[in-house]
């Protein structure tokens, strides 16, 4: 079982590295290619069909179009991370408000690694390893608050 | 496999419907349950605790806390569906700007058949006979469009 | 020269009814589709390959990915006309803020008539015949002012 | 009687900062802890069950769900503060825009020193002293404002 | 002890209302008068001097300055409640973003209920016949979530 | 005659200086204070009392109440200038959207200056040398235009 | 002394006449005219350098940029009226965003009412008469509350 | 055939330069000039009475004004790129939302390339020179795109 990262652009590769991370973290396999659903609609279109993975995860900005262009072409689920810009709300609402019929999972604002933690959570239902990955990563998380509460307490 | 669909308050009956009428669609077994993050804080807890569900769909409007608190209690994927009011981006950017670690794969605003769908798509990844059910509701999707298209086309 | 009209959904028809009235106004021939961005991609893609028009008009709502996917299979002009829904600033924001070369022709919220308008402005720089419907058109425009002045005048 | 002080994130200590410095120039008693709402929503929990504070204040970013979280599990006056960031109506409207019954008292963003204060005025109306601390702190205010002002009209 | 509403103008009765009856439910005091902070500040000052509340709600429109002009010449606890309109944002950004020193404690969007509530959590510090009051509100509300809930379930 | 400027606090200092360089090019007199609508009302109130200004200028940021507030104790014309913060629609609608029967007159984010000709403006309609010196600023202006104009046409 | 109110288009009518009305009660003398700075900018240019008025007020929704165009060609005061519609920050900010030099006095949006009170308070500088009239407006504003006031208080 | 870009301020030009630079490497004939629509109204109306352009580009920011002012002048087709600022919506939304009859072609902000391709597209339809050379700037856009992800792949 793997993950298929998009980016729309070169510069996408910052909240890309959050999700690569995560996946690394969590023994899960993954893919990355930058595609632009404006620029080269055919390449996107080609990665997607020949794409083995189970879950995507499309990266853009501004009007962003990529995840409901992959989400177009797949019955996988599509995890879509708007990236951050002068307007935030474009890539946001782009990203969020898919018509009826053909879902994205929009995540918050540059939030590659929740993109990441979705998409192995996904993948968890049928892989125990990845399941119990994600439990640690969430304890890791727990610890990490309650040792930064003991250190504001003193 | 199933799917646990809880409200924040009666008034999203209307959104929820529209899932409950996909995943019936598909033949995806499902649970409805009202339980608000802010009224009752225990019984939302309860639920996530008790359920054998696979996927959560929780659907909440204002400062939608909803899917977000279920997210905190599981690590079965969340989606979240932002209902309208007299506002609408309180709901969108309450559902979708999880902070990194906990994510929730949040739809359109009052979207419950593209939760239901999301869900769906991620329970086919296990069950080949919902993934076919899918197949088929997107074809539905296109016929629809395409004799919409003849029509104004005359 | 003519031109082809792509709506996302029957439900633009309203706003591409302002378009169609324009075209015929001013002489100018013209194409209505149906097809969908998310729900029918190859439809689009065929629609935009075996197109003769000079330009396209694609009108839709919410994350109104179709202009730029359009646009993406296109060198000829694309005008995008974003549809009004619960939230607008979803449509306008998706159809304007294009990524770096592959642009598309804003025009205002439900404004299916300045699409039109902008249409048959960039056929009238080769048909004289146009050029001249429009200044016609836009006399009118002006005749209208003129006159609603002198009624509120009184 | 007393304040509790709960952050979201250890990144929210610059905003709970202000408000410990006015607590304690006023002589309330106050406690501070960092619990997510998402990512140890046992912790939280836990923090308002054993907690004896009168005033509870939490300070959060993003889909900012801390504040109403606590105020689902207590019926003390609860204070949320929104934190900034690259969206900001995100963490202002999750904090504000509270469903009917439970309410949470939502300050500006990145306002802890306001938080503090309300808090103060909250315990005043059992505590003179407190009333008087504060009564000093406007009169501060309003020297400062007169002084700025006597600079500039030179 | 009680609570003073103040309505910026007549047409915010429907939100008083919700407040009004909340208070009653609750056993709490209160005095309702309308004073504009624009159209009658020597009014509002008025009210404000001559009160003997604990707690002013303050519930206004538009650039809705009355919660914090009222929290100008008052130490007590302000609860501010914007009220819809034409733009929302107007409102609510209004009454909550206080600049430092003068804080206003922000509720929801029309959300006459929840400043009450708040007003009479913050009476209850001292009262302990309202704390048992607002507990039973409380169970009420849960009472009513649970009920729903069954009924959706079957 | 003359203008009175007001400021929220010192930090608007940098705004009120657009201003005074402004009126003092155009030879008109003013006067310069801080006065806080939300720290200092009583200070507001007594300038506004004794002020024999014929204009006032109001600069704040956030919820910006100071124009309303000077407008609601005077009937000569009131500029309101929006300061940019995190946020600046809080303080853009704060002055702007006021209620019906206390006007501001509102001018662009941080724009001292056109709060300046403004006053200067309506000054000029009693003042001819008033009059003369806007018209010596806007061919200022004017042929500043040009001769930019001219620097990028080479 | 005169206003003189230029309207974008007939459908701002309902505006204009909040306008008119308050400048009869006032006894301002005024005159309407129908005028679109995009539809016919002759006619703005025109009305503009005829007029013999004080002040203009400029009534327009959408990109509302009437305002601004006469601003750029007179030096008396220009007050701009954004008119609602389905966005409504379009109108508010085209009226207010005014660049450095060419400023318009904007007020809230179809607040056509205070562009007249404004338009007066400008004229009463010159105008016992009309300064007379405002107050007794005002005193009129204020009785109107205060029996409001007394009403709810029973 | 040529384009006529006008900028509404100096401060525009890095804008401006990402057209300048699209247009150069097109071969498409074009010329500069600063003229503000709100500032030297008449210097813009002189450059579009003069033009022999085909196409015009009018680059703007804040109330923007510019695009439209300079649309009701021509019925050439005139593309409008809002500049970014403090806001940006205000901008975005000045360009766009353009009354009906008198269109405005809007692109992204400081979108200059995207307005000049656009301007290209236009013109390619009578030059075939223009047409070529576009399909070979979206050829080296893909050929980028293509190495971008052929880095990020290893």
């Amino acid at each position: 079982m793997s993950v298929q990262i998009v980016l729309g652009s070169k510069s996408d590769m910052k909240v890309a590295e959050k999700a690569i991370e995560v996946l690394k973290e969590l023994g899960v396999k993954y893919k990355v290619n930058i595609a632009s659903a404006h620029r080269t609609p055919d390449l996107v279109e080609k990665i997607v069909a020949e794409s083995e993975a189970d879950v995507f995860i499309a990266i853009a900005g501004l009007s962003a179009a990529l995840p409901g262009v992959i989400a177009a072409r797949t019955t996988k689920p599509v995890i879509g991370v708007p990236v951050s810009g002068a307007v935030n709300l474009d890539s946001i609402l782009s990203v969020v408000q898919m018509p009826p019929g053909i879902p994205v999972a929009g995540v918050g604002l540059d939030r590659g690694e929740n993109a990441a933690l979705l998409a192995a959570q996904i993948l968890a239902l049928k892989d125990e390893r990845v399941a119990k990955a994600i439990l640690q990563y969430r304890q890791k998380l727990r610890d990490k608050v309650m040792q930064d509460s003991k250190e504001v307490e003193c």
